[in-house]
Formats: C-alpha cells, sequence, structure tokens
C-alpha cells in the first residue's frame, strides 16, 4: 500500500538526519520515521556543536557531504576555536547554538531533499526475512518496505528517566519513550545493554547575576565548519563560567541517599567524561570546586544551560544547591535535570559499515551502538546512510580508515573493542591524530565522499582549488630565499635569532618561534608570493612547519595499513607464543581479532605483543 | 522553597498564554507551568487564527490588550477578510499562520514580560484550603502557591487518542496525557464530563498535484488583526480548494466498522460544526461532495494541513481515501489524522468571572469548559487571567457584556447554558452582531482593557485618536452639501441616480449601491474633508449607513442590559404563569434562572414568554 523504499530510517536526530540526508542525496529513496515531526534536530542535550576531537568530527562529516557542518554554520550564536595556543592537530572547532535554529535548518535541508519522504509513528519491530532486513512495522500497524533499514533510536529504546525517586517512562524531556523494538531484536539474537546519560537543570537567565562570573566571549575573527561558503558570524553571544564551591557540593550530598546513582536504580553505565555533578563530587572528594559553563539556548531566548551541572538528584536539591553557586543566587529553574536509562546494542555485533552481523542491509548508529555526544552520532549516521545506500544498490563498502580520519578511529573502536559506557571521541584515540587535522577534513576525504556522489562537484572544486593553492605556495616558498639585510629587523622583533646568510624562507617557516599567525606579517615582508585562500595559507604553513613530523606519521599509517588486514587464523593458538605478556595472550584468546590491525588495538595487547605476532606471521 | 506567586497558569496553549500575559502585565507574579516548554502555543489543530465570528474576537482580545491579534499578525503567511460582500457585521479576518513563527512569537512574548517565570511539569492537584486554591502540585511532587490558579488543559486531561481500532494515551500528537487532576477535582465535588475532537492527517505538499485545484490567493490588500501597528504582509502564500467524491466517500465506508466514532469506542460529543469526514458522509448521506481546503503550515516547509478531513478512521482508510481526491493521486502521508477524547468540565459550575463556583479563585479556561477553536480558547485565557490577577488583588471582577462583545456572548452562553458538544462561537449566537463587528472592537473594548491596566497607553491614544477622527470625519460629511452638478457625473457610474437638488453628502452615503470601496473615489470629489486614516474611514462609513439600525440595536441591547440584571425568585412558582409556553415553562422549572437576561437566553424559552415574565413582574 505504502511506497516502498530503498532506504528507511528510523530516528531522526544527529545520526538519522545525517543518514537520510546521506542516502537520498546519494540517490535512494528514504523514509524518514520519527515519533514527532515537531522534535527533528532537537538537541536533547547541551545547545553547542564541535570541541575537542569533535569539531574535527563535523569538518570530517562535511568534508564528506554531509550537512551537521553547514547546519552548524547556519545556526550558531558564537564560535570558538579550542586549543589554539597548541599544536594544529589540537586545534578543535566549537559552536554554540541556537536550539531552534539548528532544529529547523535541519529540518528544511531533508524537506526540500525530494529523495527524502517523512512518516510519523514508532517503529516497534524489524521486518527480516532469511536473515535480511525487509522492512519496518510500527505502532499504527502500518508496514513499509525497504532494501536497507538505519536504526537510530537514542535514547529512546525502553528509556526511563529518573529524577531524584521518581522516574517516568520517556526518552526525552515530554517525550515517550519506544518500546517493543528491543524485545524483538533480541529475540533474533541481538545482545542488549542499558546505558545512561544525563542533563541538567534549564533555568532562567533572567535571574542569573552574570556580574559574579567571568564572561567567555566568542573568537574575534570567528571561523566556522563548512568547508563551503557559509558565512561567518558577525554578531555573537557570550557565555559565562562559574564555579560550584563546598556548600553547593554539601548541598547536593543531602540528595545521594535519594540518588537514582549511587541507591542502584540505574543500572546502566554513564558517560565517565560527561559526569552527573553527584559523580564528579563522589569521584573526586578532593576537588573543592568544579567549573560551570552557562550557555545561551538561542539568540532570543531567556533559556539558559547549565553545563557541567548534569544530575538525577530530587528537585529540590539541585535547586537548593544551584542558589549557592555564584550568581545563581536568585535562580529561577524551568525545570529539573534528569537522568535517562535507555537499550543500546554492544556495537561489536556490527561491521565496519555499521552493518549488523546478524541481519543484512539493517544498521545501527549512534547511541544505540554505545556512544554518546552529537558529532558521534552525526558521523555514524552518515557512514550508515551512505553503506545503507551502497547496499540498496549492490554496492561496494565505503569505509574511512583509522589514518584517514576520526570517523574511521570511531568506527573501528566500536566495531573491535565494543564499549561498556557511552563512547565519547577524544584527540588520544587517534594514533594519528597530527594527520587527522580540523584543516586538512576536507584534503582528506572530500575526495572520497565526491567519488561516492555524496560531496557536490562544487565541494571536490573547492577542495582541488584549495589543494592547487597549497601545492603552489608550497613551491614559492621553497624558492624564496632570504638576505639577512632583507628580514632580520623583522626576526628580532619576534625574538627569532637573525639569518647570518641567504637563507631559504622554507627553513625559516620551521622555527618554532615563527607562528602561524605571524606568517602573513612575514609574507608581507617578501613579495612575488602568490596570494591563496586563508585556509590554504594556513593549511600550506602546518605542512612545511610539522613536514619532517607529518611524513613520519605518514610512513607508520602506512606500515600500519599494510598490517592492518592481515589476517590472523581465528583458530590460533596464543598459547605457543611463550614470549607474549599475559594480558596480551588472555586478551588475544578471549576476542580472538581477525586482522593484526584489530589485534593491535585491544587494550592489553602491547606494540611488542603485536611485533611478536607479525614475526611468527614472517613479517 | 519555590517562590510564591500572584497567580499560576497551567497549560501554554492560546488560553493558558493569553491567561499568564494577562495577569502578568496588569502586575501579577505570574507562573506559568506547562508540561513542555517547547511546545508552547503550539497550534494543535489548523494553521489558522480567526474566521468567521472567530476573527472578531481575536480583534476583541487585541482591543483589550491581548497578544493573539499581535502574534497572528507577525506570524501570518496569507490574510483574507471574509464575507467582505456581506454586510460590515460578518466581515470577519482570517490568517494562515506559520506554525513555527506563531509558536515562538509568543514563546518570545512570555519570555521579555519579566513578571512571568516558566516551569515544566505535569500539574496533577490543586492545592484548597478552605473551598479557597492556594497552589498547586506537580508530578515531580513540587508544591507551588498562589492567590489564584487558571487550569488551561486543553485536550490533556486524560487525553485518549483514537486511529481506527489502535488506542493512545495522549493529549496532542506524540504528547502525554495529563493524569490525576480531573479525578481531584471530581473529588472535590466538580462535575466532568468528555469531550472529542478530531484533526486531519498532515501530508507532503510535494506529493500534490496542486493544477488540480482551485488556488485561494490572500487579499489583494491584506489586513491584519490587530489595532496596532504590526505590518500587514507583502507576500503570501496561496492555499487550494479541492473536494472529495463518492469514490472517497466510498473507500472511507470500508472503514466505519472499524470507526472509533461508530463502534462506541469514543463516548465524548464531538464539535458539531467541524465535524470528521466520516461523520459528514454519515450524516449528509445526500451530498455527494465535500470541501477540502488545503492549507501550508508556513513559510518554509514542505508540511499541508487537509482542513475537512478530519478523520479517526484506520490509518490505511484515511489513506487509500486521500489518493481518491482530485490532487491527491500521489498523496504522501506524513501522519494519520486522529481523534483525541479527554476530560471537560460543565462550564456551568462558573462565575461570570470564569472563577469557579466551588473553589474561589480556581479560574477555568479553554478546552476545559467544553469549547473548541483557538480563538474561543483565548478569550476565555485573557478573561480568567485578568480576573484571576483581580481576585488575587482584591479587585473587583471584569466582566463583559453580550452586548459588548463576542467575549461576552462566548462566556455568557457557557455558564448559563453550559454545553454538551465543544462549543464554537458564531455570529448568529451573538443578539447584537450589527453592534459587535471586527472594524469597532477597539472602540467597544479598549478603554475598558485601560482602565484595568491592561491595554497599553498607546493603544489606548490609538483608539482615541481613531474616536476622535471618526467623530471630526462624520461631523464633516453632515456639513457637506452636494450640488448635482458637481457629482451626477459620478453617480452615473455608480448606477447611482442623479441628484436633482443640492443634497447632504450624509444622505448619499446611506445609498445601498454607493459601497464601502466606492467611498473613497467620491471623497476624492469633494474638496476639504479631512484626511483620516483608513480604518477611521471605514468606520465612520460603517456608522453612517447603517446609522438608523445601530441605533435601533443599541437601544434593544440597552433595554436588555436593563432587564439582564433583573433577578428572579430561585424559588419562584412558574406554573401560576399560564400564558408561558409549554416547552419555556419545563425549561425555567428545570434550568431557573437567576435573572431575566438568563432566562431570555435558555434555548426554548420564547421572547414572548420572557414578555410574560416582565408583565408579571411589573415591567
Amino acid at each position: 500500500m505504502h511506497a516502498s523504499y530503498d532506504v528507511i530510517v528510523v530516528g531522526a536526530g544527529h545520526a538519522g538526519c545525517e543518514a537520510a540526508h546521506a542516502a537520498a542525496t546519494m540517490g535512494s529513496r528514504v523514509l524518514l520515521i520519527t515519533m514527532n515531526m515537531q522534535t527533528i534536530a532537537q538537541m536533547s542535550c547541551n545547545p553547542a556543536m564541535g570541541g575537542v576531537a569533535k569539531g574535527q568530527i563535523v569538518r570530517e562529516v562535511d568534508a564528506l557531504g554531509g550537512m551537521s557542518g553547514i547546519i552548524s554554520d547556519k545556526s550558531m550564536i558564537q564560535f570558538r576555536m579550542l586549543n589554539r595556543s597548541k599544536g594544529p592537530a589540537m586545534w578543535s572547532p566549537r559552536c554554540q547554538s541556537d536550539r531552534n535554529m539548528f532544529a529547523w535548518e535541519w529540518r528544511k535541508t531533508l524537506e526540500s531533499n525530494t529523495n527524502i519522504d517523512f512518516w510519523q509513528d514508532m517503529v516497534n519491530e524489524v521486518l527480516v526475512k532469511d536473515n535480511r532486513i525487509v522492512g519496518v512495522k510500527t505502532g499504527l500497524g502500518v508496514e513499509f518496505t525497504a532494501k536497507s533499514v538505519v536504526l537510530t533510536n537514542g535514547t529512546f529504546l525502553n528509556g526511563r528517566m529518573f529524577i531524584g525517586e521518581k522516574v517516568f517512562g520517556g526518552g526525552r524531556t515530554a517525550e515517550r519513550s519506544a518500546t517493543g523494538l528491543t524485545e524483538q531484536l533480541t529475540q533474533l539474537g541481538f545482545e542488549a545493554g542499558r546505558m545512561k546519560t544525563g542533563t541538567p537543570p534549564r533555568v532562567d537567565g533572567r535571574s542569573l547575576n552574570y556580574d559574579l562570573m567571568e564572561e567567555q566571549l566568542g573568537d574575534e575573527k570567528p571561523g566556522k565548519f563548512s568547508y563551503t561558503s557559509t558565512p561567518a558570524l558577525t554578531t555573537q553571544r557570550s557565555c559565562w563560567i562559574t564555579y560550584t564551591n563546598q556548600d553547593v557540593h554539601d548541598e547536593l550530598k543531602t540528595g545521594f541517599e535519594k540518588s537514582p546513582m549511587f541507591t542502584g536504580r540505574i543500572k546502566g553505565l554513564g558517560p565517565r567524561y560527561c559526569p552527573s555533578i553527584e559523580d564528579k563530587i563522589n569521584r573526586f572528594a578532593d576537588k573543592d570546586r568544579h567549573q560551570i559553563f552557562v550557555e545561551p539556548e538561542g539568540w532570543d531566548t531567556v533559556e539558559v544551560y547549565v553545563n557541567g551541572f548534569s544530575t538525577s538528584l530530587p528537585e529540590t536539591v539541585q535547586y537548593d544547591a544551584l542558589r549557592k553557586i555564584p550568581g545563581f543566587e536568585n535562580v529561577r529553574m524551568f525545570r529539573p535535570g534528569y537522568a535517562v536509562e535507555y537499550d543500546y546494542f554492544p556495537p561489536t555485533q556490527l561491521k565496519p559499515t555499521l552493518e549488523t552481523r546478524l541481519v543484512q542491509n539493517l544498521f545501527f548508529a549512534g547511541q544505540i551502538n554505545g556512544t554518546t555526544g552529537y558529532e558521534e552520532a552525526a558521523c555514524q549516521g552518515l557512514m550508515a546512510g551512505i553503506n545503507a545506500h551502497r547496499n540498496a544498490h549492490e554496492e561496494a563498502e565505503f569505509t574511512i580508515k583509522r589514518s584517514e580520519g576520526y570517523i574511521g578511529v570511531l568506527i573501528d573502536d566500536l566495531i573491535t573493542k565494543g564499549t561498556e559506557e557511552p563512547y565519547r571521541m577524544f584527540t588520544s584515540r587517534a594514533e594519528y591524530r597530527t594527520l587527522l587535522r580540523q584543516d586538512n577534513a576536507d584534503i582528506r576525504l572530500t575526495e572520497k565522499g565526491y567519488a561516492i556522489g555524496l560531496a557536490s562537484q562544487d565541494r571536490y572544486d573547492s577542495m582541488v582549488a584549495k589543494r592547487t593553492e597549497v601545492a603552489t605556495l608550497t613551491e614559492a616558498i621553497r624558492k624564496v630565499k632570504l638576505k639577512p639585510e632583507d628580514i632580520n629587523d623583522w626576526l628580532e622583533t619576534k625574538g627569532s635569532s637573525p639569518l647570518r646568510e641567504k637563507s631559504s624562507l622554507y627553513t625559516l617557516l620551521k622555527r618554532p618561534e615563527i607562528e602561524q599567525e605571524d606568517v602573513i606579517s612575514l609574507f608581507s615582508q617578501i613579495p612575488d608570493l602568490p596570494g591563496v585562500g586563508e585556509e590554504s595559507l594556513e593549511q600550506t604553513v602546518i605542512e612545511i612547519k610539522y613536514e619532517d613530523y607529518l611524513s613520519r606519521e605518514k610512513q607508520n599509517a602506512e606500515k600500519l595499513d599494510k598490517w592492518e588486514n592481515l589476517s590472523i587464523n581465528p583458530a590460533f593458538d596464543y598459547d605457543q607464543l611463550k614470549a607474549l605478556s599475559f594480558e596480551g595472550k588472555e586478551k588475544l584468546k578471549r576476542l580472538r581479532p581477525s586482522t593484526i590491525g584489530q589485534a593491535s588495538r585491544i587494550s592489553g595487547v602491547s606494540p611488542s605483543d603485536v611485533s611478536i605476532l607479525l614475526v611468527y606471521m614472517g613479517r
């Protein structure tokens, strides 16, 4: 009765939206099913995108042709490049978002894609035939057929919300949970678990005394996420920083006996790196204060997000404790924080494409895989959407290597190691993070996105133009020889030692005291350098300054790539390798990696264990 | 622990928003409690404001200082003055709204009022002491105290949604119902009942063939609702008209055996004048088609509202039937229509201020009183908010007479006659509808709104300026004498008979063939008339053209007003009045009106019955 689709996407959060957009853009007929069309792309937690490692992911999603970057750019109210004082691998774009605009921009984007249909309903059954997905069935009893299905259920599967001793069914504040699906997937043979996350109270910005807080302005020259021509901000809204104190902690402790976390009523593990305030007090008893980051919810609302104060303590305790924070003396709450517990499916049940091993053409993306974070969800949605499309059209799988992007790191971590607590991305998770920078995501990935029909011709052309500019500029820089008399005065102003003889600009750039921001001033001393775009200039300098390091990293990555797919017999007898470490041997015997790459990433398997394996295998 | 308030408003729909805004603007500290801050002022049904009689109500709300008019103006995408070909009493402004903008404009308005606090939670108990309200208690267990409380629960009280044989708890699509409150109010002695309403499917505008429909453009010169200086539209979106046919009806009939309406699973009565499509087919079996009005949901969405096709038949039946409507052959649905059944409290339990008779300072407004319609809800919210504020500050009650406004008619109808099906306003419900026009709501009501501190000084000044302009222009028109030679040519072009002698402009204006739109052209023939605003001009002409009729109506209204409050002894022995009609006597004995005014409005009590009563009482 209803049309048949190439791809059905269940859920319209960050993962679902990217999945639907990607598959549809590549040519699939897509049905996006959401429980509420009014809450498409609702930011459930804080009104912000990006941050350390996460900002790089948004850039990668953008480079491949996803939309999170463009939509973040269109809805941002503040932009900051984090870690600018550190090396370029650490530079991380982050923005504050207008919560409403973000959601609406996504909805407009999806609506403007003629390949996407919408259906508002709850999916409570996947239709499977001969271990292959054939469609879904909804709460209204409607059956939709499709060649591929992507599940992005977020925190909705059997979601239960906790505030002190109160428990409600629900996937997000004021929204129902989704039922039935976990039970059916379990019957099909999937293993399911419970996870937990939480959110802080929302408060009335009019009731805060910002004079007692520290203002955090956006960057003087705000950047953006997308490599496309989205405009940068011209005005910005500030955030504010304040701190808890011993009084706040004492007040919070009065609620600990009613805490759903501490009394064991919540079984699921929460995100270690985004803990509730009660967790922080408990785990870091020696810290006498914790930072509170006060984030506006949009351009024209008084609602404020109290980042750092996630809690599921009783509402009265939240309120009394908040009022002891400097600047919050007269705070009025809009609603308390809460914890939400939900079902996830350990992601070791997935292939590198995010397709499930059990059911062909069924994909999982986002929190259902045990991750946390908008960006982590978005990039999984993108990859699942791409592969759902490609499976539907019997095309080869599309993956990204660990050396090519954080997206590759994330998915490889998930499917080989699994996760027992909500998985969040960090730069430290990437072996070659110096290669996976925010400035070169386009150079790394746009060609791949273009090849599969996702990144547009415009994007591809821009990337090629940038690559050409970088090459041209690098070439020109190599040729420039500077005379001491021309440059020594300038060098002195930068505290850099003078040249004794004619020397190349190329070498000079490598001096660590010549910083990125000095380069424009330096280049203005030198005639005949070709004019290039800002991004090309930035990238050229990074590539020259860190040339040796980067090329070593590239070699290492290539070496690893060679090993990556070297198979290990699943029945391999690790006991015969006496030299293996005790822990390494135990883990290898238990997890039985199918490649050297996977073996190398098992925590407890040391680089020397890997060497031993390689030696045994004759490498 | 939480602050104490003057007024707590429960629910943030049309009624709750107006109530909160009114009380806060007049100086009350207000707490607005909503189950979801993201759905403040959500239009649950069609994306439109105004219409016949309803548009007049919006104008009245605006004249008193309410916000529905301004917000409608800011969020409209099309404006039409309905019934322009009829007399000015029938002129009714109506707009199509951008659903999102409407909600967001309301939220911004409420947030910008420093007297309004917000709390997201479900109220499931009112706190009563000595028959007086003292506060509310929420699902989270929070108690808030207040001097007055306004309940505007809409369709949420024990809301149950029906689609074919499927039943869900819920107050609106994808939103939970509210529980506990009805049960508690019933324990306090309130009588409760069930009502039903419904909504049509939402569909994808991209899937419709508008070539097969009739376009309905907005007015060439779009008007607006507010008497303030909100700008009128410069571009508009069109609506589209199509019709059902026998095929559609036959398809729908296949679902009748699963209809929750026809199988008795829905007990509550639905709105007679806004029936479901299955109701229409059933009740008007001789009609072979029904109009379908296709309304866009906003400026930049493809979502479309299928007005006229409200239904709770099974989803498959809805879909198959829709596809037989011209233009809908390839329709894609976003979600099916549904019926919702909810608790209401028969409004005969209320005072003219909308305060309950049982519990002092507790007010009910909107669908909880058995009404239907955004405008009906908004004006009740406004009146309840005003009186909640005035009760909280021990000020006299504020009411509007039937002769002063539709608002007066609506509330008087509700509290004296009650309603057994969702009450909707019609011009025919007003005895003096010629007095209650959309053009003079400011003249009728702004002074009253200003006196109580709700309408701003600006509003008041504008109204006075308009009143002065009307008086000045009327005076000037009275003085103008026209010579035949100056005006006869013009009269001829209008098909109006020539003047034989010098004649007054005043008299000429009364000619029925000289229509409103001719006046500007007529006046341009005449030097020395003062220039006035468009609204003043319109009103002057109406007042002159209909002078005799209007003044007769005013006299009648004044006469009725005199009787209005003439008391009847509740123990009066109607049997002694042999001349009373049989039906009139029965109704009077049963309902025992407390005034002549109330007696006169009981259906079945004829004007002659009223005369008999008056004669008996010596009038």
